[in-house]
């Protein structure tokens, strides 16, 4: 099986979130890419769509001109049938030592309504016209100074299969080499029928076993890679098209990786020769996460963290059972090593209510943090407990600050406030259309100095953290930012038996002392770091927190808050 | 078919983003998650671990209690095979109408090792002796107060064929009334061979006949649906299961909106009845995004916008080409009406660099905006010439923002700053560890009226924002914030040609007057708006965005900055 790898058209056409692209780099990003797909071993490359404008010719132009030595992958360029499409795609693509053109042919019934021609049953007339023209067209591009012409069928799936058998055998003898069959809509409901009607295609087709035949589908019903692992298995197809992790219009395209993950990884099945990766070896798979993050980089499409394979969450478990049988013996819920698409797990694990103390020691340990019996257990009282109050997983960063808390021991830190001493006002405002706001008013220590300060927000937390923030910027230069917070007080519901009965009474005590917790994230200078506080008063609870997130980046930061640049009027610029 | 949602079982062990779950509202969710999967006909319904703590147990034993009078569907309650396990499971689902246990036997040699035994070829003792055990507890579980007892293979698929069909005689024996198949890892990577493997392992169970056979698939190869369509067309099983969207751990579970997809919806291939739903009407059937939204919020787990069917982007194009296509034939990049599902979408448009005044007005429309021909074009230009500086698809936010400009027509609007009187310093510090800031000092207008400002910022947009963000905080009582901006020169790269000829100059010329394209992302108050601005001056134009923003979020409040709070002060509050 060849790979034809279209992330950079057809994954291109894909609706991105947010504000979109950062345009200065995407030339950069694009040429990078197609770099890595071609020395990945893709077979061939669709770089874009010169026609649709300068920018997406220079793109197709320049990673032609990057292939110019690189005659293993051939770059093509996208072309509607019509004669200027195709000379200046012919022109653009010229510089790769292997070039071609993929034709765009319009095919049912449906597709031939964009040429203004209805062209169902009725009017038989008009589909030869159409026959017509695309065999010129085709026939036209053959002429160029090119290595392969791939014809699409456009829509396939839904037109009359008598009339792609005489358009495929036209093709055929006006020059296509390739001979492309897209489900366009993802309208292949069943993942049998794909191979079934390009079977029927072929047997159908005069001169069909003289040029190859390539599967391009779409993710509209979630079985793509099914559709076209069935077609390689009955040996119908010698190219599979698709985008490196799926990406493209409405559910996306076939996702190369998610087929390699069947073909070449470890699995119930082995594939025969005829289905798997032509050149692939274990080494080159090896690659896979770094051609997969790097065509979500370029295409500014973030991956899902359940993306099959490569996503954040798919080699980690929160579940303590699981987590008890993974020490017990690593491959005991994995199917296959990661390693070998290049993923690096450095743990599987993830904290959550039903993880152990084993658990949280081996999360622990692959950050490098090495704690004794006594602290582990301090530290997982926590973690468990926060565990409950997010209803689910404890981040990373969460964990790290209960090894922190446990590390501290109780002792001062670089910042503290007197929380007795904080004024705290709660200013009503008439006009219902406004909010309310709080203000505070209260002393930061700095190393011991105080810092008085004074905020006003929408509530405690932003008011505090405006106060503090504006000590720690016009004292320090440093930029701080609550992210998410959350308050939650400590219930019946929340103390929770877990999986080691033995820490009930001492998880009830500690709920008991502390009902109310904060759980914040922060942006602090370019970092994000989480924190946590209790306390009985909800509000202090979150202050905690904040405190706790700086505290724990200052220890992070040589000489953390020592070198305040105006201290000699910090008070008065207040 | 039947189904069986695991949603709030297996679909809530998935890893979550961010801080985790709101738990307050949890227990309501995940009821009210329930009742509407039972409404849409899910024949079962697994809620949750009892025995995994006091909240686990009150959620399961809540949904069974609403289903106390709802027959049609049976409510299941996860339990180990363990004494306790099964007590309390069974005592938690007894309020039901339709109740049952879902049992878990670990049967691989590899999920042995949990047990602490090694069960390999070398040991047959061992595998007897937990087959012994396993029969123990199904007959214990088969004596409690229940409808159903599903008994799980886990891990099925890495299993011992022989042993699997000892395990399952024996269990059916011992009064089981489902067989589910895991394949708990996703160690199936060929989509015909898990029906393959059923079929085996059917065939060689005496009493197979007897009992349902159900299918649990994973998601880690990307082909967990594709497995049980093809298992389902040959007739080898009676229960699906999965949870809504694909929560769960690692890739996910099978997706049961999916299966749906195949089965219900019209596509290339009909289904024989014994693959389609049970019960399933169209007019249910135009719940589905009603409960997928549900599933998604109770289990605080967003849906890919990608995801078939149901994603945000799915039923969307950018595409100029397609659009056309689309305004002569709906259905022409569409394979099924998203209306079968629930699914309303206002226009299947979203603007891009391959997008025409068609699109446009189109998208305009469904929001309620038509403008005149020479507006439209007005708009257009503006829309395009984003387009092309973000390189991709501009948001509705924005189109709105083109729609009103041109409306506007360069009358004044609410708020306006004196950007000549602007005194902008930039401050740079002497420790490299700590940013330069910006300090902005200028006067906002509102209404006509006065308002001096200062801001401070790492960079001059931050600082301006401070500035009139103090204002609009004090004077008016409103938040305001930034959340994305760009700022981009208009080059030879971004004056494109696009799918227009005859707009080119005007493009261009419009490109040379104004060089610089700001475009913001704001929170103002609870919402958010998108805005954007020209100016030869790269500062100015992120500034005119941000004003563009805010004057837009003005025009769709009443009497909007018409009553200050304390005007009276508002110069010397600063």
């Amino acid at each position: 099986m060849k790979l034809l790898d279209t992330t950079l058209r057809d994954g291109n056409q894909a609706i991105r979130k947010g504000l979109g692209q950062k345009l200065d780099s995407q030339i950069d990003l694009f040429r990078q890419y197609a770099l890595a797909a071609s020395e990945f071993g893709m077979q061939y490359i669709e770089a874009g769509i010169p026609i649709s404008g300068p920018r997406a010719q220079r793109i197709v132009g320049s990673i032609a001109f990057d292939h110019r030595e690189r005659a293993e992958t051939c770059i093509l360029g996208f072309a509607r049938a019509k004669q200027q499409d195709i000379d200046l795609t012919a022109k653009t693509v010229e510089p790769a030592a292997r070039k071609g053109i993929a034709l765009l042919t319009s095919v049912s019934d449906l597709q031939l309504k964009k040429f203004g021609i209805v062209a169902g049953k009725e009017t038989p007339g008009k589909r030869s016209a159409m026959l017509e023209q695309f065999r010129k067209s085709v026939a036209y591009a053959s002429a160029q100074n090119i290595d392969e012409l791939l014809v699409y069928l456009e829509d396939s799936t839904r037109a009359d299969i008598r009339y792609l058998m005489d358009l495929s055998a036209a093709f055929i003898e006006a020059g296509a080499t390739i001979i492309s069959v897209p489900d366009t809509v993802g309208h292949i409901n069943d993942p049998e029928a794909y191979a079934e009607f390009l079977q029927e295609l072929k047997e159908g087709t005069p001169g069909h076993e003289t040029v190859q035949w390539s599967a391009h589908l779409h993710n509209d019903r979630g079985i793509a890679v099914a559709n076209a692992l069935i077609a390689a298995k009955r040996k119908l197809m010698d190219i599979v098209e698709g985008t490196i992790n799926g990406e493209g219009e409405r559910a996306g395209n076939l996702a190369l990786l998610t087929y390699l993950l069947c073909t070449e990884v470890e699995g119930y099945s082995s594939y025969p020769e005829h289905a798997r990766m032509e050149g692939m070896t274990p080494e080159r798979l090896k690659n896979a996460e770094k051609v997969s993050a790097l065509g979500s980089w370029a295409l500014n499409i973030e991956r899902s963290p359940y993306q099959p394979g490569v996503g954040e969450y798919v080699h980690r478990t929160a579940a303590g059972m699981h987590q008890d049988g993974i020490l017990k013996e690593p491959r005991m819920f994995a199917s296959y090593d990661p390693n070998v698409i290049g993923v690096d797990i450095r743990t599987p694990f993830v904290f959550s209510d039903q993880s152990g103390h084993k658990g949280l020691r081996a999360i622990l340990e692959a950050k490098g943090i090495t704690l004794s019996d006594e602290k582990l257990r301090k530290t997982y009282l926590d973690a468990y407990q926060m565990s409950l109050l997010l209803g689910g997983s404890v981040t990373d960063s969460l964990l790290e600050a209960t090894a922190w808390e446990a590390q501290r021991n109780g002792n001062p830190a670089v910042l503290e406030v007197k929380y007795d001493e904080l004024s705290i006002t709660y200013a009503k405002r008439e006009d219902r259309h406004i909010a309310p706001y709080v203000e505070i008013i209260g002393t930061l220590q700095v190393h011991g100095n105080d810092h008085p300060f004074s905020g006003r927000g929408d509530g405690p937390t932003s008011a505090f953290v405006e106060g503090i923030g504006h000590v720690l910027r016009d004292d320090f230069g440093i930029y701080i930012d609550v992210r998410e917070w959350i308050e939650k007080a400590v219930t019946h519901d929340t103390i929770g038996r877990g999986e080691e009965e033995g820490d009930t009474e001492e998880k009830e005590k500690l709920g008991r002392e502390a009902p109310v917790w904060g759980i914040v994230r922060m942006n602090v200078g370019d970092e994000q770091v989480d924190g946590y506080g209790h306390d009985p008063n909800a509000t202090y609870a979150s202050f905690k927190a904040c405190l706790q997130a700086l505290n724990r980046w200052c220890t992070t930061k040589q000489a953390c808050l020592t070198s305040p640049l105006d201290s000699g009027d910090a008070t008065t610029a207040l």
